[in-house]
């Protein structure tokens, strides 16, 4: 049998950050949407959720996977919500879940989600970050940030098993 | 805004079953779907792949919270992949993630959930369980099973936040 | 070089139980102590304060691994606190640290564990318990429950490597 | 009554690094240890085996946080092993228990634990670090550093509750 998985892309950021990033991130997980890719990311406030909103407004499916013990606590714009109760460490759990990942802005806790997600081995894009951690690809737009993400995993959409 | 999140329940149960029961998961998976719930399990083998393969055949949304570290470990039927690399610590995010739990069958992997779930105050629903733990319900049908724990919480389809 | 480990003996039961059980456990986490053996266990009140209480009484190093964010909540006679903030989860890692299991009377939490133990393999020995789950071994006095717990893994002790 | 716990410091860094580093560990983990706090890391190979050989030639007690499964997959100088069979979600664990954080050398791993104990607001210690992040602070010798670890949280060793 074949099967062809979607992407999961992470777009990962800030809970609070300026509305210029809040537009970056709607238009890039739009885009992420766009391409048939499933949208991940830790399903809060700021950054996370104007990539959802940014997904679902072109028709994507968006995951959550949130710190806290109860659903609620995700933005509106989560389709599927994955309750850790597990604080922080849910961090590692976006890395291994998503195919590659795209921080935009962020903060301490981004950082330690791109440093773990080179370090699983996953592709990295950063979009208007302050941290240029070595292994991480630099991207200067919305779209060159999706092609980046999705084309170095672009073979794997090839990927079948039985 | 008015949020209607969709139910999401967990079918819990074994990687290795009699073919008797993995019939009546792809049954239950099936319902679960019907119903408009998303379907949450471990996205292993057994009754767990034998549910998602019911509820895709219902034209439903499935996601697998795995053990392991690679999304390749998922049974075919699983749309989301969660990569824990938790072991059995992820058995914890099952019972937090889903509204309520059926739980077919099972081993010593089932029960623990089981008693994370009725911990965490979700309603249990059992199946051909050889568990009966004080605070889970027994139903003696997919149907009966699926009604019950969609019932016990349909309450929830109308909450709404802003 | 050789590497005696000592035995990590995990005692487990609930926060709030009846004065009989916290003298039961602070018994049997006395004669681990005595035994040379470190307490694990939840880090919490009732049955792990009592047993914490009872091995330090009896010299020993005690160990919580506990499901909050905070050192502080603890209780005074755990030695090393294992903050997880991962809430229920935790119980897979206590678990999967304990060579041997004593459970003390218990509720849900308690079954959750018995049930993560037995299918990790470890003995498990339960006392007072209402929860007689197939693989685990009853006793009827805390000696007899440490003797189950540290006999069984008796042989682990001799265990060298380089 | 009072309780003075004490202080439970972590050392972080990766498995292989070089000579002088490994020396450098030494002498930070026999000096936290000659201080009377508890030494907490990783429990493998490289900074974390040295320091934690350093510490126990100081009297000190050493506890390792394993990724993997098995009590065996700790260097032989760990008195307690916390088995958390999480992969690198360990990391935030490691971050939470520790009352401060010493960073040597050290590669992505440490990068991203340096980040989640900056965010939980953990004073960070560097010592021959490539990482310059914000919040952090540098010390140029093993000394240094341990004076910098438990005197930006010596005040701690007088708090009481009851």
């Amino acid at each position: 049998m074949n099967v062809n998985r979607r992407l999961q892309i992470g777009i990962i950021g800030s809970t609070d950050c300026a509305d210029e990033m809040m537009d970056i991130a709607e238009r890039t997980g739009a885009l992420v949407a766009a391409k048939g890719a499933i949208l991940i990311n830790g399903g809060r406030a700021g950054v996370m959720e104007a990539a959802s909103r940014g997904a679902k407004a072109a028709g994507g499916l968006t995951v959550g996977i949130i710190p806290g013990a109860s659903k609620e606590e995700s933005n509106p714009y989560t389709d599927v919500v994955i309750v850790t109760d597990m604080g922080h460490a849910r961090n590692a759990i976006i890395a291994r879940s998503a195919d590659s990942i795209i921080a935009i802005a962020g903060g301490l806790g981004t950082l330690s989600e791109i440093a773990l997600a080179l370090k699983m081995g996953k592709p990295v894009v950063t979009l208007a970050s302050p941290w240029k951690i070595s292994g991480s690809v630099e991207a200067n737009s919305p779209e060159a940030a999706v092609q980046l993400a999705l084309g170095s995993r672009g073979d794997e959409r090839a990927n079948t098993f039985n």
